[in-house]
């Protein structure tokens, strides 16, 4: 078991700021805790490590008593809260009924809600409010409930983030448990009122919230260009030819596959805002709000651009290992064997040449542009941005990685559009079915940028309504603070 | 439009801090809004769905009123001002004057000054200091001119930092606003008295400012080395053997220049560091400025590290593409037939083996080295590292990788530097030009890292001057603290 | 030298926070600094160039003030305290018996040690500790030992870390000091009580202190596998076949050292969790501690995994060079000539195309989870991520990397284990040995999952103690609060 410290030893005097202070060796700090779960226990161990004296209330003392270190207080609810000026609710929120009788002992007293729900939303207010409306003389502050029990009982937590989000509606409480915070050797980090609460209470129910929707057309769209190819490339040889290809199941139907989803994903980054910009050329405005599809494919543009970037990246590693595959090596070997046989001295075939050269080319010159919007995604990076900046790369880099990503798949195509043998079962080969809607795109890029509908959307973003239209701009004055930046990032 | 709260319902109360409040209700915030421009109506927008109440004033009350919605009381400046504690200005700076006579009437309130101005550095002082200066009985903080109108009017704006820069010269102040930046989901960012305002005023201007000088320079560099490959290797061989090579323009050409551009800018890297420590040792202390072009360019060494690295993986790409280009392929199956046709078993020259694996081996260890200086420039990573780690980052393995990107390009060019053939218009090979620089900066290293001289820059760096050379050393005490990281850094 | 202010001029008033100030031009702050060396010089520097007025404390003024500007006040301790509020002690450990004289000088004062000691954890005690007790009645602010002696005289120092560490007792001198750092161009950062002085000082003794093992281990199972590689494919064909096959060593031996490294690390870094779980099976608690040793190895996970992930990259751009060395292509050529020789038309194996396809596909798969692994641990990535999300990456992702990685292995052995040929010197194939201890996890794993064990780790997780084993569930109120994220990370 963890050896506690001898007796309360006074290593701690963070709630008495003198700084004259005279005293040598102030009292040590006692903090309670209500509750004898596994946090409760958790954190009993890390307040003792950290110097502080501990008084649990529980509702069996006794009982619980056994599963504390000695130096613990296990005592009753309203003995535990009598003594001490902090108190963590290690309680779940169906249990708050008990506080009802504690309620006078906790006035002027900071309690801090600790608490997670098993779902989230699961209540219409936060627990952190519903205590605060439980108890309006006491100081709720919200914290630590997104640090796990494990994570409570490790002297120096590396693997995950130590953060602590705290809140309150009392700035002073807020301070307090936010010192309280960097002596237990967390981070906390303030997050404000206690409207905050709601959350902070849901970020340890998240598991990867944004990334759902971008993930889910990732793979749906990977299966249809997956059978797509399959059909065309392995099916279709099979029963014209008797030609059995499931060789290139694992490596060249998959590399078929990963840049069609991942041009098609980075259409569908820059498509949304070009929805936005209709519907704000329709209406006339910029201040009528987005239907709420809209809102959310616009939040996540950034995931959408991550997976193609990520696909994009996992199809060039497939495409620089195709030569080193044994059947490549055999199919050399067989062509040496009959070039050698029909003596032809020389195969080359200059458009072949310049066809592969042009479009490996612009494949590489579109993903070093793709790494560098990825780059400025990782969130330390994207903070040194300020918003001329954020736009110049996502949106003008953006676009033309797109179109130079397009290039790169036509001159892959080159001629096989026009070709009857390329289409299979009349399907026409993959890459113009993915090459669709980047060009729809590109276009409506084009369409955006002419001077009519560009100086209208301009118009719209500086704010002017249409209703206000023709007559004089209204007070100029403080009107083109931060004008710039806002044109760019819509489109 | 956005719906506005039905009325301004008391949500926040971030200005009343009383711990131990007992009023279950408190009044909702009023806060005032000078400016009925887009950014003063963005703002109302927010701050209504957050929960405050809001008054604009505006010079044509009725007009702008228009522009509102219906619960935001548009008004006279004078009648805005008096109504509010703290007021958001959101007027250009040429229209302050008008500020004059609400000066008594602002005397003691907070000035949230919003304003940016459209060139970087017009003025002789920032805005806000120069607001300060016309009201000085009113309290200015400097904040929320990073944040685009656009970005006010989105609810979770996550494409872009949320960062918001607050500054002013009384910390309650700027408190008070830091904690309203929580309130409206910002990340207030705490810079300080305004004497930092010029600097927060000039972050919505910049334009990858750091980045010009390297981006021009790299640049300039493709220019040159492209021109010279292609006139080698292009031009060269059609005037003297009517050989049309321009397939190699794509490729070929590119990745020739690349390398070449990347270790030109890592030899880049290092040369200032050097400089900076001739000009110490010429002057024998290192108190004595150095000139603006060395302190510039020792301040962009991180960007052109940056470039190095990313032509230098971009240059690895474009060789892992070589092998599956149509044109290698038709060379490779034209030798076979003729190495069948000569009838020659086995054509292994053990020379040209041992060359090819040595200088890709080199590439690659180089290339790896590189990346970990380039992880290591990620912020989030960097403010991990002390001055110790960091400098045998970027100071030793940076030398290292420079070594060793030299050999690569040595074992790489072998003996074509010595055979008369490979000078084409009698220009030395493009490898020979490259490496040039590269080993001049190794060589200066090799001088800096003997004996005499290391002994007297370790003197200098200890702050040591010429000037009391010889005489005892002065008050040892203070004088070792954080002395070790300054010799490895500046070298 | 650096042109000092004309004089001391009034730019900073920082100690005054007087909101409604009437004063337009307060009179500069002045801030003292005890000791002359070159720390102090680099700070009196840096406190000139922001604007404060400097009194230097010196043993022996009229040397000292030689190598300072004129307009600082270089004059004898005892002046020098008495005439600032703020001192600046630029003054080894070793000679803090010199402040004893002073003492009554200082009390009610702030005292900002910005001392570092020559090796780590060289004293009992932090230096500011140590100082907080000789110096009872001044207040200690621990802070800028971080910054170099170099650092300090940059304008903007922006090649390095600028965060400055400050801790103190007082929470208003900790803030004044703070306050005071931004106003040097530096970012400060709050590390609590002066209990936080022991971590400060040691930082910037520090060199890669958590990588030291796993850096080792990496190292010494490089110089294992690749002995046992050079052994069995250059000795074994040297001495059999008298087959010189020296040119594959910086390739070939190198990359089949690379990828055996890399699977053994990752396997190393889920064998502690696995440990760990057997230690709480064991002894049927997790409030146990765990052995130093295998607490040490569960914190240097990170390391360990990040270095595996570096290996693998280097593996795969290895193996992509493979097909453009010149050794291939002679090979290549050579087989051409004998295939026609041989007139052999087809030389197509399937067995063979089929195992190269699925081993390269494998070795992708694993690389792109590896990579998502790595990204995850950028540390302002990892701040994003809650328990749940970082442990199913971690976990969840990091076990099906090394699942398919195993695979990755075993295809590329194929049938090789079951060939006597295969066995050189009796040594088994090199990818035999390094899929032990992988599969070796795997099973571990398997057996983790495994219902009756799965069941007993979870009551163990949730806080159950065996002693308590089978009586009712205390309280269960609080308990599961943060429950679900444990099961999951420890293993």
């Amino acid at each position: 078991f963890i050896q506690p410290p001898m007796s309360c030893a006074p290593l701690s005097n963070f709630l008495t700021y003198v700084p004259n202070t005279t005293t040598k060796e102030p009292a040590p700090t006692t903090l309670g805790i209500l509750g004898s779960g596994d946090f409760s226990k958790s954190l009993a161990f890390r307040l003792l490590r950290c110097g502080f004296c501990v008084v649990v209330g529980s509702r069996h003392p006794k009982l619980a008593a056994q599963s504390f270190p000695h130096v613990v207080d296990v005592t009753h609810y309203e003995d535990a809260v009598q003594k001490v000026n902090i108190v963590f609710l290690a309680i779940r929120r169906e249990h708050y009924s008990v506080l009802w009788d504690l309620k006078h002992l906790m006035a002027g007293k900071i309690l801090v809600d600790v608490s997670n729900n098993r779902r989230g939303n699961q209540y219409a207010e936060s627990n952190a409010e519903y205590l605060a409306s439980l108890l309006p003389d006491s100081v709720v502050v919200k914290g630590f409930n997104v640090i796990s029990a494990w994570a409570m009982q490790q002297n120096y937590p590396q693997d995950a983030s130590t953060q602590v989000f705290v809140c309150s509606d009392s700035l002073e409480a807020r301070q307090q448990i936010m010192e309280l915070a960097h002596q237990l050797n967390f981070q906390p980090v303030d997050m404000g009122t206690l409207s905050s609460s709601r959350y902070i209470e849901n970020i340890p129910r998240r598991l990867f919230h944004d990334w759902k929707g971008p993930v889910l057309a990732a793979v749906a769209f990977s299966i249809f260009f997956f059978s797509y190819s399959f059909a065309r490339d392995i099916i279709h040889p099979y029963f014209k030819y008797k030609q059995s290809d499931f060789y290139k199941i694992p490596i060249e139907i998959v590399n078929r596959t990963l840049p069609t989803v991942a041009i098609t994903l980075l259409a569908l980054v820059y498509l949304p805002g070009q929805l936005a910009a209709i519907h704000q050329l329709y209406y006339g405005t910029k201040y009528k709000l987005f239907p709420k599809w809209l809102e959310g494919w616009l939040q996540s543009r950034k995931q959408l651009g991550l997976i193609s970037f990520f696909l994009a990246a996992v199809h060039g590693l497939y495409s620089l290992c195709l030569p080193f595959r044994r059947s490549e090596r055999y199919l050399l070997l067989n062509t040496a064997y009959q070039q050698v046989h029909a003596h032809v001295e020389n195969s080359w075939n200059e458009e072949e040449v310049w066809r592969v050269e042009m479009y490996i080319s612009f494949g590489i010159m579109s993903f070093g542009l793709l790494s560098i919007l990825a780059i400025t995604s990782v969130p330390s990076i994207n903070t040194t941005l300020n918003w001329r900046e954020f736009s110049f790369i996502q949106s003008t880099l953006g676009y033309i990685a797109l179109l130079i990503a397009t290039f790169h798949g036509l001159l892959f195509g080159w001629k096989q559009a026009f070709e009857k043998n390329a289409y299979h079962f009349y399907l026409p080969p993959s890459f113009m079915v993915a090459l669709v809607l980047p060009v729809c795109v590109i276009m409506g890029k084009v369409f955006m940028l002419m001077p009519c509908v560009a100086c209208k959307l301009k118009k719209i973003h500086m704010g002017m309504d249409r209703s206000l239209h023709g007559c004089r701009r209204l007070e100029p004055v403080g009107s083109a603070a931060n004008v710039s930046p806002e044109r760019v990032t819509i489109m």
